[in-house]
Protein backbone atom coordinates (compact mmCIF):
# COMPACT_ATOMS: atom_id res chain seq x y z
CA UNK A 1 0.00 0.00 0.00
CA UNK A 2 1.60 2.78 -0.58
CA UNK A 3 1.84 6.31 1.65
CA UNK A 4 -0.97 8.30 -0.39
CA UNK A 5 -3.12 5.13 0.00
CA UNK A 6 -2.51 4.99 3.75
CA UNK A 7 -3.21 8.41 3.94
CA UNK A 8 -6.71 8.40 2.00
CA UNK A 9 -7.83 5.24 4.55
CA UNK A 10 -6.73 7.36 7.38
CA UNK A 11 -9.30 10.55 6.31
CA UNK A 12 -12.66 10.70 6.66
CA UNK A 13 -15.21 13.52 7.05
CA UNK A 14 -14.99 14.55 10.21
CA UNK A 15 -18.48 15.32 11.84
CA UNK A 16 -16.84 16.21 15.33
CA UNK A 17 -14.43 18.12 16.39
CA UNK A 18 -12.33 18.65 19.53
CA UNK A 19 -13.09 22.04 20.44
CA UNK A 20 -9.93 22.20 22.67
CA UNK A 21 -6.78 21.49 20.40
CA UNK A 22 -5.74 24.10 17.71
CA UNK A 23 -3.81 22.91 14.81
CA UNK A 24 0.09 24.36 15.01
CA UNK A 25 0.52 26.64 12.49
CA UNK A 26 3.73 24.90 10.45
CA UNK A 27 0.74 22.47 9.57
CA UNK A 28 -1.48 24.64 8.54
CA UNK A 29 1.29 26.59 6.26
CA UNK A 30 2.28 23.16 4.57
CA UNK A 31 -1.55 22.42 3.79
CA UNK A 32 -1.79 25.99 2.18
CA UNK A 33 1.98 25.03 0.42
CA UNK A 34 0.85 22.30 -1.24
CA UNK A 35 -2.39 24.20 -2.40
CA UNK A 36 -0.66 26.68 -3.82
CA UNK A 37 1.49 24.45 -5.70
CA UNK A 38 -0.93 21.99 -6.84
CA UNK A 39 -2.17 22.20 -10.66
CA UNK A 40 -4.67 24.53 -12.15
CA UNK A 41 -6.07 24.94 -15.88
CA UNK A 42 -3.26 27.19 -18.02
CA UNK A 43 -1.29 27.90 -14.66
CA UNK A 44 -3.48 30.78 -13.21
CA UNK A 45 -5.12 29.97 -9.99
CA UNK A 46 -8.01 31.15 -10.00
CA UNK A 47 -8.92 31.16 -6.84
CA UNK A 48 -7.56 32.23 -3.32
CA UNK A 49 -7.69 30.54 -0.35
CA UNK A 50 -9.04 32.56 2.54
CA UNK A 51 -8.06 31.06 6.51
CA UNK A 52 -10.50 32.26 8.94
CA UNK A 53 -9.54 32.32 12.64
CA UNK A 54 -11.48 34.54 14.18
CA UNK A 55 -14.21 32.91 16.49
CA UNK A 56 -17.12 35.71 15.55
CA UNK A 57 -17.04 35.23 11.93
CA UNK A 58 -17.15 31.32 11.90
CA UNK A 59 -19.91 31.58 14.54
CA UNK A 60 -21.69 34.06 11.64
CA UNK A 61 -20.90 31.34 8.95
CA UNK A 62 -21.79 28.35 10.40
CA UNK A 63 -25.74 30.41 10.38
CA UNK A 64 -25.38 30.13 6.88
CA UNK A 65 -23.74 26.43 6.57
CA UNK A 66 -26.24 24.34 8.15
CA UNK A 67 -25.01 25.22 11.57
CA UNK A 68 -22.78 22.30 10.64
CA UNK A 69 -20.02 22.39 14.19
CA UNK A 70 -17.04 21.70 12.65
CA UNK A 71 -16.92 24.94 11.52
CA UNK A 72 -16.47 26.30 14.95
CA UNK A 73 -15.49 23.31 16.62
CA UNK A 74 -12.03 23.06 14.57
CA UNK A 75 -9.36 25.47 14.46
CA UNK A 76 -9.06 26.75 11.72
CA UNK A 77 -11.46 27.61 8.49
CA UNK A 78 -10.36 27.29 4.78
CA UNK A 79 -12.40 29.00 2.42
CA UNK A 80 -11.93 28.20 -1.44
CA UNK A 81 -13.17 31.25 -3.48
CA UNK A 82 -12.90 31.57 -7.27
CA UNK A 83 -12.14 34.49 -9.45
CA UNK A 84 -15.75 35.72 -10.47
CA UNK A 85 -14.52 35.95 -14.06
CA UNK A 86 -11.01 35.79 -16.22
CA UNK A 87 -10.74 39.27 -17.52
CA UNK A 88 -8.23 40.26 -20.12
CA UNK A 89 -6.06 41.93 -16.78
CA UNK A 90 -5.80 38.76 -15.06
CA UNK A 91 -5.09 36.67 -17.76
CA UNK A 92 -2.45 39.81 -18.88
CA UNK A 93 -0.84 39.41 -14.82
CA UNK A 94 -0.52 36.03 -14.67
CA UNK A 95 1.31 35.75 -17.69
CA UNK A 96 3.38 38.54 -16.92
CA UNK A 97 4.43 37.36 -13.91
CA UNK A 98 5.02 34.17 -15.21
CA UNK A 99 7.89 35.72 -17.83
CA UNK A 100 9.55 37.47 -14.74
CA UNK A 101 9.59 34.92 -12.74
CA UNK A 102 11.31 32.85 -15.68
CA UNK A 103 13.10 35.39 -16.96
CA UNK A 104 12.72 34.53 -20.84
CA UNK A 105 9.61 35.25 -23.28
CA UNK A 106 8.72 31.85 -24.82
CA UNK A 107 6.50 32.40 -28.03
CA UNK A 108 4.49 29.28 -27.22
CA UNK A 109 3.70 30.64 -24.51
CA UNK A 110 2.77 34.02 -25.41
CA UNK A 111 0.77 32.44 -28.21
CA UNK A 112 -1.08 30.47 -25.63
CA UNK A 113 -1.65 33.99 -24.08
CA UNK A 114 -3.08 35.68 -27.24
CA UNK A 115 -5.44 32.16 -27.43
CA UNK A 116 -6.81 32.51 -24.15
CA UNK A 117 -7.31 36.11 -24.43
CA UNK A 118 -9.20 35.92 -27.59
CA UNK A 119 -11.37 33.22 -26.13
CA UNK A 120 -11.67 33.65 -22.32
CA UNK A 121 -13.03 37.11 -21.55
CA UNK A 122 -15.74 36.88 -24.21
CA UNK A 123 -16.96 33.61 -22.80
CA UNK A 124 -19.08 35.60 -20.27
CA UNK A 125 -18.47 35.61 -16.29
CA UNK A 126 -20.56 32.53 -15.41
CA UNK A 127 -19.32 29.99 -17.45
CA UNK A 128 -15.61 31.54 -16.77
CA UNK A 129 -16.08 31.45 -12.55
CA UNK A 130 -17.59 27.91 -13.19
CA UNK A 131 -14.46 26.46 -14.55
CA UNK A 132 -12.48 28.48 -12.54
CA UNK A 133 -14.56 26.96 -9.36
CA UNK A 134 -13.43 23.85 -10.97
CA UNK A 135 -10.04 24.50 -10.78
CA UNK A 136 -10.56 25.36 -6.91
CA UNK A 137 -12.07 21.28 -6.31
CA UNK A 138 -8.22 20.26 -7.52
CA UNK A 139 -7.40 22.24 -4.99
CA UNK A 140 -10.05 20.83 -2.55
CA UNK A 141 -8.31 17.45 -2.77
CA UNK A 142 -5.30 18.40 -2.75
CA UNK A 143 -5.85 19.74 0.83
CA UNK A 144 -7.40 16.70 2.08
CA UNK A 145 -4.63 14.77 0.91
CA UNK A 146 -2.32 17.57 2.26
CA UNK A 147 -3.97 17.93 5.75
CA UNK A 148 -3.91 13.94 6.04
CA UNK A 149 -0.29 13.54 5.96
CA UNK A 150 -0.24 15.56 8.80
CA UNK A 151 -2.60 14.01 10.43
CA UNK A 152 -5.13 16.91 10.50
CA UNK A 153 -8.38 16.41 10.43
CA UNK A 154 -10.73 17.95 8.14
CA UNK A 155 -14.25 18.49 6.69
CA UNK A 156 -14.77 18.88 2.99
CA UNK A 157 -18.50 21.33 2.51
CA UNK A 158 -20.37 22.66 -0.06
CA UNK A 159 -23.56 22.96 2.37
CA UNK A 160 -23.28 26.76 3.46
CA UNK A 161 -25.16 29.82 1.03
CA UNK A 162 -21.98 30.96 -1.10
CA UNK A 163 -24.00 34.11 -1.49
CA UNK A 164 -24.18 34.76 2.26
CA UNK A 165 -20.92 33.60 2.64
CA UNK A 166 -19.14 35.79 0.34
CA UNK A 167 -20.97 39.14 1.81
CA UNK A 168 -19.54 37.73 5.42
CA UNK A 169 -15.97 37.77 3.81
CA UNK A 170 -16.44 40.87 1.49
CA UNK A 171 -15.75 38.92 -1.41
CA UNK A 172 -17.81 40.59 -4.53
CA UNK A 173 -15.50 43.51 -4.15
CA UNK A 174 -12.22 41.56 -4.20
CA UNK A 175 -13.85 39.49 -7.28
CA UNK A 176 -14.22 36.49 -5.99
CA UNK A 177 -16.87 33.94 -5.28
CA UNK A 178 -16.90 31.33 -2.74
CA UNK A 179 -16.90 27.44 -3.89
CA UNK A 180 -16.00 25.35 -0.91
CA UNK A 181 -14.78 25.22 2.64
CA UNK A 182 -12.97 22.94 4.76
CA UNK A 183 -12.86 23.06 8.75
CA UNK A 184 -9.46 21.88 9.85
CA UNK A 185 -9.14 20.33 13.51
CA UNK A 186 -8.69 17.35 15.40
CA UNK A 187 -11.53 14.74 15.78
CA UNK A 188 -13.22 14.42 19.44
CA UNK A 189 -12.53 11.51 21.80
CA UNK A 190 -16.90 11.26 21.38
CA UNK A 191 -19.75 11.74 19.25
CA UNK A 192 -18.69 11.14 15.73
CA UNK A 193 -21.47 9.25 14.74
CA UNK A 194 -18.87 8.65 11.27
CA UNK A 195 -15.41 7.85 13.00
CA UNK A 196 -16.21 4.03 12.97
CA UNK A 197 -18.36 3.34 10.45
CA UNK A 198 -16.55 1.30 7.31
CA UNK A 199 -15.61 3.78 4.22
CA UNK A 200 -17.82 2.54 1.46
CA UNK A 201 -16.75 2.93 -1.97
CA UNK A 202 -17.74 1.53 -4.97
CA UNK A 203 -15.71 -1.87 -6.30
CA UNK A 204 -13.32 -0.88 -8.58
CA UNK A 205 -14.93 -2.84 -11.59
CA UNK A 206 -18.49 -0.49 -11.12
CA UNK A 207 -15.97 2.30 -10.89
CA UNK A 208 -12.74 1.76 -13.55
CA UNK A 209 -13.52 0.23 -17.07
CA UNK A 210 -10.39 -0.49 -20.01
CA UNK A 211 -10.74 0.29 -23.51
CA UNK A 212 -7.39 -2.23 -24.58
CA UNK B 1 9.63 20.11 3.25
CA UNK B 2 6.85 17.28 3.38
CA UNK B 3 7.31 13.99 1.27
CA UNK B 4 3.70 15.54 -0.66
CA UNK B 5 5.05 18.85 -1.33
CA UNK B 6 8.54 17.26 -3.03
CA UNK B 7 5.95 15.54 -5.14
CA UNK B 8 3.94 18.73 -5.90
CA UNK B 9 7.14 20.18 -7.04
CA UNK B 10 8.58 17.03 -8.80
CA UNK B 11 5.00 16.94 -10.85
CA UNK B 12 4.42 19.40 -13.85
CA UNK B 13 2.68 19.03 -16.74
CA UNK B 14 5.23 16.90 -19.22
CA UNK B 15 5.07 18.10 -22.59
CA UNK B 16 6.55 15.14 -24.44
CA UNK B 17 6.44 11.75 -23.44
CA UNK B 18 9.20 8.78 -24.46
CA UNK B 19 6.86 6.32 -26.57
CA UNK B 20 9.31 3.23 -25.52
CA UNK B 21 8.27 3.53 -21.97
CA UNK B 22 5.66 1.74 -20.71
CA UNK B 23 3.58 2.59 -16.75
CA UNK B 24 3.57 -0.59 -15.14
CA UNK B 25 0.35 -2.06 -14.01
CA UNK B 26 0.91 -2.06 -10.55
CA UNK B 27 1.59 1.92 -10.96
CA UNK B 28 -1.16 2.19 -12.88
CA UNK B 29 -2.95 0.13 -10.22
CA UNK B 30 -2.18 2.18 -7.16
CA UNK B 31 -3.31 5.56 -9.15
CA UNK B 32 -6.70 4.68 -9.74
CA UNK B 33 -6.89 3.04 -6.26
CA UNK B 34 -6.09 6.54 -4.88
CA UNK B 35 -8.97 8.18 -7.08
CA UNK B 36 -11.22 5.29 -5.58
CA UNK B 37 -10.97 6.67 -2.23
CA UNK B 38 -10.97 10.77 -2.77
CA UNK B 39 -13.57 12.16 -0.96
CA UNK B 40 -16.95 13.25 -2.89
CA UNK B 41 -19.65 15.03 -2.41
CA UNK B 42 -22.31 12.91 -0.11
CA UNK B 43 -20.10 9.78 -0.92
CA UNK B 44 -21.98 9.47 -4.74
CA UNK B 45 -18.85 8.79 -6.27
CA UNK B 46 -21.09 10.29 -9.20
CA UNK B 47 -18.02 9.59 -12.07
CA UNK B 48 -16.19 6.67 -13.78
CA UNK B 49 -13.10 6.38 -14.91
CA UNK B 50 -12.07 4.85 -18.13
CA UNK B 51 -8.50 3.84 -18.73
CA UNK B 52 -7.82 3.51 -22.42
CA UNK B 53 -4.64 2.01 -23.20
CA UNK B 54 -5.67 1.06 -27.37
CA UNK B 55 -3.28 3.02 -29.78
CA UNK B 56 -6.56 3.68 -32.68
CA UNK B 57 -8.46 5.03 -30.10
CA UNK B 58 -5.78 7.01 -28.41
CA UNK B 59 -5.54 8.85 -32.19
CA UNK B 60 -9.04 9.08 -32.67
CA UNK B 61 -8.54 10.92 -29.33
CA UNK B 62 -5.78 13.00 -30.01
CA UNK B 63 -7.64 14.09 -33.59
CA UNK B 64 -10.55 15.88 -31.19
CA UNK B 65 -8.06 16.95 -28.56
CA UNK B 66 -5.65 19.93 -30.37
CA UNK B 67 -3.34 16.81 -31.46
CA UNK B 68 -2.15 16.97 -28.27
CA UNK B 69 0.74 14.26 -28.37
CA UNK B 70 0.70 13.35 -25.12
CA UNK B 71 -2.33 11.05 -25.86
CA UNK B 72 -0.35 8.70 -27.86
CA UNK B 73 3.10 9.58 -26.41
CA UNK B 74 1.81 7.67 -22.73
CA UNK B 75 0.99 4.48 -22.59
CA UNK B 76 -1.91 5.02 -20.64
CA UNK B 77 -4.79 7.97 -21.05
CA UNK B 78 -7.30 8.23 -17.55
CA UNK B 79 -10.40 9.60 -18.88
CA UNK B 80 -12.78 11.07 -16.09
CA UNK B 81 -16.02 10.96 -16.79
CA UNK B 82 -18.69 12.21 -14.73
CA UNK B 83 -22.56 11.27 -14.30
CA UNK B 84 -25.18 13.33 -16.78
CA UNK B 85 -27.40 13.72 -13.83
CA UNK B 86 -28.00 12.70 -10.05
CA UNK B 87 -31.22 10.20 -10.44
CA UNK B 88 -33.18 8.86 -7.63
CA UNK B 89 -31.95 5.22 -8.76
CA UNK B 90 -28.53 6.43 -8.94
CA UNK B 91 -28.98 8.02 -5.03
CA UNK B 92 -30.65 4.69 -3.57
CA UNK B 93 -28.09 2.52 -5.43
CA UNK B 94 -25.37 4.20 -3.47
CA UNK B 95 -27.39 4.73 -0.22
CA UNK B 96 -28.01 0.82 -0.55
CA UNK B 97 -24.78 -0.19 -1.16
CA UNK B 98 -23.59 1.83 1.69
CA UNK B 99 -26.45 -0.21 4.11
CA UNK B 100 -25.16 -3.05 3.11
CA UNK B 101 -21.16 -2.80 2.90
CA UNK B 102 -21.92 -1.22 6.48
CA UNK B 103 -24.26 -3.88 7.57
CA UNK B 104 -26.06 -1.22 9.37
CA UNK B 105 -29.08 1.30 8.78
CA UNK B 106 -28.03 4.55 10.17
CA UNK B 107 -31.23 6.93 11.11
CA UNK B 108 -28.85 10.22 10.50
CA UNK B 109 -28.06 8.34 7.22
CA UNK B 110 -31.64 7.39 5.93
CA UNK B 111 -32.37 11.28 6.34
CA UNK B 112 -29.79 12.37 4.28
CA UNK B 113 -30.98 10.05 2.05
CA UNK B 114 -34.45 11.19 1.78
CA UNK B 115 -32.77 15.51 1.75
CA UNK B 116 -31.27 14.59 -1.44
CA UNK B 117 -33.52 12.31 -3.00
CA UNK B 118 -36.03 16.02 -2.25
CA UNK B 119 -33.89 17.68 -3.81
CA UNK B 120 -31.02 16.51 -6.31
CA UNK B 121 -33.66 14.90 -9.03
CA UNK B 122 -35.46 18.19 -9.52
CA UNK B 123 -32.27 20.32 -10.18
CA UNK B 124 -31.99 19.22 -13.40
CA UNK B 125 -29.70 17.27 -15.46
CA UNK B 126 -27.33 19.91 -16.10
CA UNK B 127 -26.94 21.46 -12.91
CA UNK B 128 -26.24 17.62 -11.37
CA UNK B 129 -23.74 17.29 -14.14
CA UNK B 130 -21.80 20.48 -13.78
CA UNK B 131 -22.02 19.46 -9.70
CA UNK B 132 -20.63 15.66 -10.67
CA UNK B 133 -18.31 17.29 -12.78
CA UNK B 134 -16.40 19.38 -10.08
CA UNK B 135 -16.26 16.09 -8.18
CA UNK B 136 -13.94 14.46 -10.98
CA UNK B 137 -11.74 17.44 -10.40
CA UNK B 138 -11.30 16.19 -6.97
CA UNK B 139 -10.15 12.69 -8.56
CA UNK B 140 -8.01 14.98 -10.93
CA UNK B 141 -6.34 16.68 -8.10
CA UNK B 142 -5.40 13.26 -6.45
CA UNK B 143 -4.44 11.53 -9.95
CA UNK B 144 -1.91 13.96 -10.18
CA UNK B 145 -0.59 13.50 -6.83
CA UNK B 146 -1.04 10.06 -7.28
CA UNK B 147 0.93 9.53 -10.39
CA UNK B 148 3.51 11.55 -9.07
CA UNK B 149 3.97 9.69 -6.09
CA UNK B 150 4.84 6.63 -8.80
CA UNK B 151 7.16 8.96 -10.29
CA UNK B 152 5.06 9.00 -13.15
CA UNK B 153 4.48 11.56 -15.28
CA UNK B 154 0.91 12.70 -16.33
CA UNK B 155 -0.74 15.45 -18.15
CA UNK B 156 -4.31 16.94 -16.74
CA UNK B 157 -5.77 18.07 -19.66
CA UNK B 158 -9.15 20.14 -20.51
CA UNK B 159 -8.38 20.79 -23.98
CA UNK B 160 -10.55 18.30 -26.38
CA UNK B 161 -13.95 18.49 -27.47
CA UNK B 162 -16.35 16.67 -24.58
CA UNK B 163 -18.92 15.81 -27.39
CA UNK B 164 -16.49 13.70 -29.48
CA UNK B 165 -14.80 11.62 -26.84
CA UNK B 166 -18.29 10.78 -25.69
CA UNK B 167 -19.40 9.65 -28.73
CA UNK B 168 -15.69 7.46 -29.25
CA UNK B 169 -15.81 6.21 -25.95
CA UNK B 170 -19.77 5.73 -26.60
CA UNK B 171 -20.47 7.60 -23.20
CA UNK B 172 -23.52 8.86 -23.75
CA UNK B 173 -25.50 5.43 -23.90
CA UNK B 174 -23.49 5.04 -20.14
CA UNK B 175 -25.29 8.25 -18.92
CA UNK B 176 -22.12 9.86 -18.56
CA UNK B 177 -20.13 12.99 -20.02
CA UNK B 178 -16.59 13.28 -20.25
CA UNK B 179 -15.08 16.02 -18.14
CA UNK B 180 -11.24 15.91 -17.92
CA UNK B 181 -7.99 13.39 -19.51
CA UNK B 182 -5.19 12.71 -18.16
CA UNK B 183 -2.11 10.79 -19.88
CA UNK B 184 0.42 8.70 -18.36
CA UNK B 185 3.61 7.97 -18.87
CA UNK B 186 7.43 9.25 -18.85
CA UNK B 187 9.27 12.47 -19.72
CA UNK B 188 11.57 12.31 -23.05
CA UNK B 189 14.60 12.88 -22.76
CA UNK B 190 14.36 15.80 -25.30
CA UNK B 191 11.83 17.86 -26.81
CA UNK B 192 9.48 18.85 -23.46
CA UNK B 193 9.45 22.64 -23.86
CA UNK B 194 8.35 22.97 -20.43
CA UNK B 195 10.54 20.54 -17.94
CA UNK B 196 13.30 22.57 -17.86
CA UNK B 197 11.17 26.08 -17.03
CA UNK B 198 10.39 27.41 -13.56
CA UNK B 199 7.68 26.25 -12.02
CA UNK B 200 5.77 29.45 -11.29
CA UNK B 201 2.92 30.29 -8.66
CA UNK B 202 1.84 33.44 -7.22
CA UNK B 203 3.49 34.53 -4.18
CA UNK B 204 1.69 33.29 -0.81
CA UNK B 205 0.44 36.55 0.15
CA UNK B 206 -1.18 37.09 -3.70
CA UNK B 207 -2.92 33.59 -3.00
CA UNK B 208 -4.12 32.96 0.90
CA UNK B 209 -5.30 35.83 2.89
CA UNK B 210 -6.59 35.52 6.71
CA UNK B 211 -9.80 36.76 8.62
CA UNK B 212 -8.02 36.46 12.72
Amino acid sequence: MSDLIQKLQWRYATKKMDTTKVVPQEKVDRILEAVRLTATSSGLQPYEVIVVTNQDVREKIRQIAWNQAQITEGSHLLVFAAWDDYTVERINTMFDYVNTERGVKNEGWENYRQMLLNTYPQRGAEVNYQHAARQAYVALGTALIAAAEEQVDSTPMEGFDPQALDDILGLPARGLRSVAIMPLGYRADEGDWLVNLKKVRRAREDFVSEVN
